[in-house]
């Protein structure tokens, strides 16, 4: 039974778990959709009722039917790297590809319908206020005068991307940004856009949930800075996960239908963790340098798991 | 409670179902969400554990906890109407409304995320399968090899899309082709390719079903044609549905979590239905037209009845 990691080339983190999938003798492919046509190939035949089919990458082969997992990492776009690319030959080559491995009965790390899902921040806020997080108060609009009443009523309020883009993607960035009540919110009309009560911390929480695992990682932060992403901090420290929180990441995870979920809060001077936001595809390489928390270790052991049919 | 309708501006499907229940005295709202931002407007607000919106197109405004219903049916791309379009804007009005009509408890005709799901013909190839359909014998392959033996062993066979692309989409045509297994396949190479044995049929089927209702037209046609989009034919009349086809039917759309789909069928000369494809956004006017079977009665009954929370 064999592990398959959809990732581009250059991915440290993928590195780390091959060569944990390694040392505990399992069998993997690793391969870039990008590549498919190229060097990726595939087959799969549909015939009298039943299914087979297999994967190509370089010199390995591999049956779709003794997939035991599909880790879905950060996949580069189905025939990106074909020499003939057109928007019709990655359809043709992501159907192909996600099609067919829809149809096994390996588990995912993310299965792709629920990492869609996941991805919408507007859901996120709904699941996580049902799953039994504290959420901030947040609006999501493109009225310039529910803005402005937002604000007034909230006072201190940042403003941040509905789509979540990371900064990572040049074309989607828009870093959090705290504002004040007497802007000019005429500008919401162009597009909507998510405003939130800022959340006074006195650290960062990411929470890092893998199967039934937790690893919550505490930073101590300014309680006057708004976009960590963009400031030079401490280290992480490995913190305990409140009973509250642990059934709320439960609950969380069972209504995305996720097994891999990076959750990001904010500590206030209360203790009390505010959600803001669960990547389904998050970054877990930099919390475990700094904690030295086995969260390599759990990935790969999740993926060489049996399959759960 | 109110029916909404997401569509692009012409559309004479819509137009009959909006007609129909304006006939029922169901209040409803279309719009295009190519025309968000600009003529459509959101907002919603996740405050203390709970969730209130509203949609503004024009001067109508609907409550996001007074819908009843969403149909999906021909919506251009958010923002694509916006005086300044980019990537960017689009996927943040994509997530602000999708986002926020999917935590509402309104019923979905049909939901983004089973839509998706549907899409993907190699998934429908093995859901048709489990649910009872015979499905004629397909490869979807990028080895020439496996394409040439997949021909000579089945001799008679047609070549299609993978990805499904509807001729109406300029960049996405490719008709059903019949091909001998004489024909070099080394073109496979550069892109997943989609072969299927023949079925000679003796008429098409389309089988509408609209929540639990099916309406089936059948349609004499000459064994030798292959793709039917591309010829004239004589009328679609009204069929019986064969038991064990109702019985697939409602499988396959339980798999699917769909409440409408559009199959086509090859009946063969021993009046097999063969399952070609189960299209989630297929069009039903044409049918209508012909058969006078009451489908846009169907869907807008089903639109107006009450949420199924």
């Amino acid at each position: 039974m064999t592990v398959l990691i959809l990732t581009c080339e250059e991915d440290l983190t993928a590195d780390m778990v091959v060569s944990r999938l390694h040392e505990l003798g399992v069998p993997l492919v690793r391969l870039d959709p990008a590549d498919l046509p190229g060097e990726v190939s595939l087959s799969a035949e549909y015939v009298k009722g039943d299914f087979e089919g297999y994967l190509k990458a370089g010199e390995r082969v591999v049956s779709l039917s003794s997939l035991r997992s599909v880790w879905v990492r950060r996949p580069g776009t189905p025939a990106a790297h074909a020499p003939e690319q057109s928007a019709w030959l990655t359809a043709e080559a992501e159907h192909a590809l996600y099609g067919m491995l829809t149809c096994t009965p390996a588990r995912w790390m993310n299965h792709p319908v629920a990492a869609a899902q996941a991805r919408c921040k507007p859901w996120q806020f709904r699941t996580a206020h049902h799953a039994g997080f504290a959420v901030p108060p947040t609006v999501i609009t493109s009225f310039p005068s529910v803005a402005r009443r937002f604000a007034v009523s909230y006072q201190d309020i940042v403003v941040k991307s509905v789509s979540g883009g990371h900064p990572t993607d040049p074309p989607m960035v828009l870093p959090t940004t705290r504002i004040s009540p007497d802007v000019d919110f005429s500008g919401v009309a162009a597009a909507p856009t998510l405003f939130q009560r800022h959340i006074s911390k006195q650290a960062d929480i990411r929470l890092t949930c893998v199967g039934g695992q937790l690893f919550a990682a505490r930073r101590k932060s300014d309680p006057e800075e708004v976009d960590s992403r963009f400031t030079e901090h401490g280290m992480w420290e490995p913190t305990e996960v409140p009973d509250r929180i642990r059934l709320a990441v439960e609950a969380y995870m069972r209504t995305a239908q996720l097994s891999y979920g990076a959750f990001d809060f904010a500590e206030d001077t209360d203790r009390t963790w505010w959600f803001l936001e669960c990547n389904q595809g998050g970054q877990f390489g930099f919390v475990q340098l700094d904690t030295d928390q086995p969260i390599t270790e759990a990935v790969a052991s999740w993926l060489a798991d049996a399959p759960s049919i």
